[in-house]
């Protein structure tokens, strides 16, 4: 039985979704934006801020510097560190202290890396098509920018971020223990297969 | 319901058992090495030298020069083409006329490549622990060389040719429906998770 499920997964490709169907179908605790309002409330930033800079780090010398006066140093580390580089540190740590304390599904944050020595865990991967990535971005955005401009946007910051915090390619299916498709597989089935799996 | 499926797999990740449970299952038709024999029967191949170029094409042009006059261009096709370019074409026609004939599983030889454009396929990879590929190793080839040394050749051989002939990169997630840690998850459940999808 695996107690920790992580799920890594592209934008829009129902990661969300599947992961709270996986914890409600296993009575286990779902964390995904709920560790951000955590650190919130701990550190005083602002949970939209976290969440830009927890997932979609940009590499820009000039925007790390920007930033790394501007919001001081939480109470937890020194300063001298980039906006970025604390709020990875301060998710690490509280993704290693949850996953000690109870069963859970931890959506995003480059868990899969960060719990990568935890014998309980199970690592998934979940992403799609671009077109049936597309198609659910524009039901979840509701936004009259370029869909497709943003989704690869998206893609990139988000594989720039994981390789910068894991030395990791983003999407190698070694890093994870399962991949699915989730368009080709649709989202029931995703989260049927790994409760499955979960439960071995 | 799927009636190809494709599974491309490490050296020693069990792909091979994998893939005929699935077909006993499904009642499909198992080609692996009986690609190879259908192409030396007709061709005059010998059908180790197929195999061993068929799947672990070497990048070096000596190599590959040395090969051009050696075996002779087959029935098939012109001269002047490299032994194993040469293997290649050949197999990747004997998979498309093979996957226009009958519902099948087919190992390796870079099938989800060759039949991407194919809606009837579920392309699998198999793939596993570094430790249960040794044991795994030892078993099969039981042989007193470095099985170590042996894996990682034919890891990169396995990269190398798949990167050669599809442009891609081997064992990225998005190249499959599916991606399986065999080692964790254990063959049998994988056919079983595979079975299934094959039957939305």
């Amino acid at each position: 039985m695996k107690t920790i499920i992580t799920i890594s997964r592209e934008f829009a490709s129902g990661g969300r979704e599947i992961g709270k169907k996986v914890a409600e179908e296993l009575g286990y605790k779902y964390y995904d934006k709920e560790l951000l309002q955590l650190i919130a409330q701990k550190e005083g930033y602002d949970v939209n801020f976290l969440e830009e800079m927890g997932e979609y780090k940009t590499d820009s010398l000039i925007y790390n510097l920007s930033t790394m006066g501007l919001y001081g140093a939480p109470s937890a580390l020194g300063g001298g560190m980039s906006a970025s580089d604390k709020i990875y540190v301060l998710q690490a740590n509280l993704i290693k202290k949850i996953a000690e304390t109870e069963p859970c599904v931890i959506v995003g944050r480059a868990a899969d890396y960060i719990l990568k020595d935890n014998p309980n865990c199970l690592n998934v991967f979940i992403y799609s098509d671009f077109e049936s990535r597309r198609i659910r971005a524009e039901k979840l955005l509701k936004t009259d920018k370029n869909i497709e401009k943003i989704l690869k946007k998206k893609d990139k910051s988000r594989a720039n971020h994981y390789r910068h915090y894991t030395d990791r390619v983003w999407g190698v299916a070694k890093n994870y223990d399962i991949s699915l498709n989730s368009g080709k597989i649709g989202f029931d089935k995703c989260a049927e297969i790994i409760v499955d799996v979960a439960k071995i």
